[in-house]
């Protein structure tokens, strides 16, 4: 095909509510999409206004929250940082001590905000990877029990899964049970950073609840792939749950109405297994057809998720493949980083064209950037 | 006009966004209303997406705030709660004492956040009452420090106007003046809760700028009368503002995107002063002609605002009024309090409808309710 | 007797071990005479040197003062703001407001410390006044659970006894057992600060024990009466104490020995009951055989314990006859404040010399510091 | 010589005062030994009573501390953990990370207070080591900029020398010196952990003033070489310490009154040089006179100060060597860690025998153990 003809095809101004994007985990709506996508939700089903998270639209989406995840109860929060860390101090109580993933949100992208605000010791383990082992968690334990004077008790573990700063890789399930299982055993609560949980349990053909089981607190976020503004909700025991009412009033978390990114994750909650489970069939069927093609070589994360290494030929120039990718097939590639791999992450934008489309870009545009 | 006439007339279903509110000190916009006005909005200028409250519609708005508040610096956060409490904390520094209204929000309903999170002490003054007078405080501060063993240190001075828990009533500015220059002497800093100030504005006569001149810092709110669905903006110094980010941050307040509030914030706030300028005149004519039917009497309060007690002659029955206002002529005038009286707030719903079809309804409900 | 005369009779340098003071609760040893007194001890029953405040001498001190409050539960501090604050805190646990009385040692010669290091908010009552009543607390509780909007729950009620800034006057029992039942019901807990506990069960003719009974935790102080440098005791059931031991430890309150104090006090506490007993019978001797001494009237206050009024006549100048009985009789008398009164104090040191021989004293100075 | 001759001539009770230890710093006074030495002080020169750490023999303590270590102001603290917990959070003000070493008191026997109490987060640097260099510092620094989505600012960089859990080995001077200059650069503030100080400075022959230079406070233990029964000194500027003593008040670390502990260590601080450098002469000639000895092997640490390892031959029962040491000899020698060695430590306690006597004491010992 030659580029000319391609090129008139396409040159209507593109929609970024049809563009393809392999750099986010799920839809980021852009204002007018919103607003439009708020105004189909309301009309099939009237969104009602809660009062400061109660109420209303946020209840629906709380209850189907305590639904999926078996949990007795779930509050609204403005942001996961808040849940994170108001689920690891009040798990903890007295106790001082937290264990976490080295590269996990709550340890690295959280302001130091357990040390100077929640009054929480944040030990880190598994320095640069996804997950720590049993083993390695209680050989932690066990040096900090021996080599303090003053021991102060260890309150919590918390697993974040999939893990951003990894790649989205996902901490194996199995490990999960056996350090959930012996932290039971110890008395140490457990917390669930599910941020992108729905990531890890469609990758790992597993459920929300199945998860949950594990955890004392699950938190999940409204806006990675639910299409919210913001927003996050925590659940758990309601002895537990019941608590973060006041404590998110005085972190000045109490939003006066959040019934717009309630109404929007709800309608994206409802259907997100379906459409996690096509992104990944369609995306499998689309590495498969791009195989052929010489020049990008999908290589999958261990333990990945929805996230892949795309080599690029040395013939290619990367640059220009991912501008022309843009400028001619509104398809977002994102830039090679630092190690030469493009990161790409399959979404729901994926559902937005054909395959056989998908890869007619990939192929012009592969033409377009050779060297 | 014969009660069925009336009747017949008004039997379609009221809108919501038709109604006449004297219970509120702005729109609280229903879900449907809120969504087609942002429609509106961005059709006559495109909305962008802040990331984490900076940038794009958001900054426009902090812009906004600060040409109107005269102040170098502001910043988003998502309720007022945080916005007092981060304020008087980081102007306090290392002291510990502010001196706040017993009436303020700040004492009163943002959960003793202020004792038992941001580590400061607050001292209320004026019990009951709206304000505290220069001597007043002095009289404290000299308390203070005469009979404590170890003196924590003043930090801020803390006004709330016009006052929510006291029917609006505003500080007066001359007071405010006074309190600011002794301030300033003594080097306390001074935080303004100005949640309502365009109440207090409007209704003494002054600017945002001249009381804000007064002040380090000032927390307005963007739901009140903003039509946003949460938020709150804080300015004052560079210096000071600056270190908001990072605590903003670290208290869960950190929100994905907040270009819905800002949007529908930033509209009302371009015409505000006009709109409050026809709601007080609008409110003026409207209690004018009502005077000389019997049965209702509009009482202004003390340094009063948008707010009056509505005194019902005996011969009507008060709850029997309000529902039918409600029922027949979609207008919501609340409920008589325990002293009473009505509490009605003028806000611009009053400007949805003539003065004259008001003044007919509540004439027509008058002789409904007569017992 | 002539002046000269009894001049050359006490004309030899006066010991401050022979010394009778009217201005202290207890003996406060110079250096030469605790060192002495150590030795003596010593002598008696070999002091042990404890580790961080266990075992040994510490550990005898304890198990004493478990005896004496008939509490489970023991444990040394440095201080009694530490002990206040920490047993305040503790109590409370997740609770946010703790009462007391607005003339007691927590709540104005602390710093401001529970508010701004212990997270709690202290709610002050009966300005000025030794106690509140049952009533003034309810109303109290009534108005802050009907006020505030978010409100934070009520952990504790803490009650002085003899209250130092009301010149010692007691808290009548029977108001704090009708307190104490009432906040039982209500699910309060009850803190005691009673650094000087043994004044108030010594005038009331009541004991320790009975006075521990309606509380959750009692503080004792080791040097206002015990004659020890420093230190506290903090009394209370098994799982409130346990969780001292951490929080002393991170506040810095973890001493390497505290064998002298602890060695002092437990001396003086094994016959402090006598003692006081021997001090109330010998002042009251006293005062009667004062009485007819023109020019000196010892006023007691209403729940007065081992304080008084001292009227001087306007025929004597007051500061040349405190001066007269230091230089001449060894007897610190104190300076009158700022109402005209001598406040004066009967402790041990009364012990020191027969009460003709004060009276003596007296009885010159006054005809030396006649006007 | 037959070992019933000599027993016979030591067979009077032993007196801890003669006992000559290898296992502390410094003189670990047993009650009755401290009480004498009082006594003797205050013969000398009267001691007297300060009043909550301020004045009187305090007062000439801090000044002597102002002196040695050339800063401007000093406080008296009960505790270390106090003293290093207050300046790292103070130096650090509102920047939330301090860099200290993994085997630093700081960072494992606080009871992870600055973590939850004092909202500071430490950052351990060398696990296992007694010092990090400046190009690890830097690493690490450099990891923490790059790496974390909100960066809490950096304040503080605390150095322990020499290090307790690493066998008191020192931090070498060059490399503090290096650290110094980098961090006044960056504008990271820097704390001392001087605790056993002065063993740094005699075994590098160097001055308390010099380490001082280098840092912004430094903290030094009043009991672990000077006699004291607890107490610290905290130095630094003025702007800084003045801020000490309403921190210290609100911890609850004012104590009535401090002058045993003071006085006692005033009176070892003003020959503690001299007395370090007897120790050490005495220990090397003590040292040098073993070597013939089969036997025993004492063996220098890497930047070791009054520590040493020491190595017992098979043919020896070390158990039986140290028991007979202390039962016929009054020599305390401890016991084989679980690395074979004796951790042996030089101090003042050694002065009290000839070296000769000391030797012929090994010498019976040694023999007496033979397997």
């Amino acid at each position: 095909m030659p580029l000319h003809a391609f090129s008139v095809e396409t040159r209507q101004p593109s929609k970024d509510s049809e563009a393809v994007y392999f750099i986010n985990d799920g839809i980021f709506y852009r204002p007018e999409d919103f607003i439009q996508k708020l105004q189909e939700i309301n009309t099939l089903n009237a969104i009602e206004r809660d009062s400061y998270g109660e109420g209303a639209t946020v209840e629906k989406l709380l209850n189907k929250f305590k639904e999926i995840t078996g949990k007795e109860s779930a509050v609204y929060l403005p942001s996961g940082t808040l849940a994170n860390q108001l689920a690891i101090s009040v798990l903890c109580g007295d106790k001082t001590k937290a264990f976490v993933q080295e590269t996990s949100h709550v340890y690295r992208d959280e302001g130091d905000a357990a040390q100077t605000l929640y009054n929480k010791r944040l030990i880190p383990l598994a320095p640069g990877k996804t997950y720590f082992t049993l083993e390695e968690l209680q050989e932690s334990v066990q040096y900090h029990q021996d080599n303090e004077a003053f021991v102060g008790a260890i309150g919590v573990v918390s697993i974040e899964t999939p893990v951003r700063r990894t790649f989205n890789q996902a901490v194996p399930l199995s490990e999960i049970k056996r350090i959930s299982a012996w932290c039971k055993e110890q008395g140490y609560k457990m917390h669930l950073d599910g941020a992108r949980l729905h990531m890890a349990t469609a990758f790992t053909h597993s459920t929300v609840k199945e998860y949950a089981s594990y955890f004392d607190t699950v938190y999940m976020c409204l806006y990675k792939y639910l299409g919210a503004t913001g927003g996050a909700v925590l659940c758990g025991d309601k002895a537990i749950i019941d608590q973060m009412h006041h404590l998110i009033k005085i972190h000045g978390g109490g939003i006066f109405t959040n019934w717009p990114s309630a109404a929007m994750a709800l309608h994206h909650l409802n259907n997100v297994d379906e459409v996690m489970a096509k992104v990944i069939a369609k995306s499998n069927e689309f590495m498969q057809q791009m195989k052929p093609l010489k020049g990008l070589k999908f290589i999958p994360f261990e333990n990945g998720t929805n996230q892949f290494n795309v080599a690029v030929d040395k013939t290619i120039d990367a640059h220009k493949l991912s501008s022309r990718l843009r400028a001619e097939h509104n398809i977002i590639f994102g830039q090679p980083r630092e190690d030469g791999f493009f990161k790409v992450k399959m979404n729901p934008t994926l559902l937005r064209r054909d395959n056989k489309k998908i890869y007619d870009a990939f192929k012009e545009a592969i033409v377009f950037a050779k060297i």
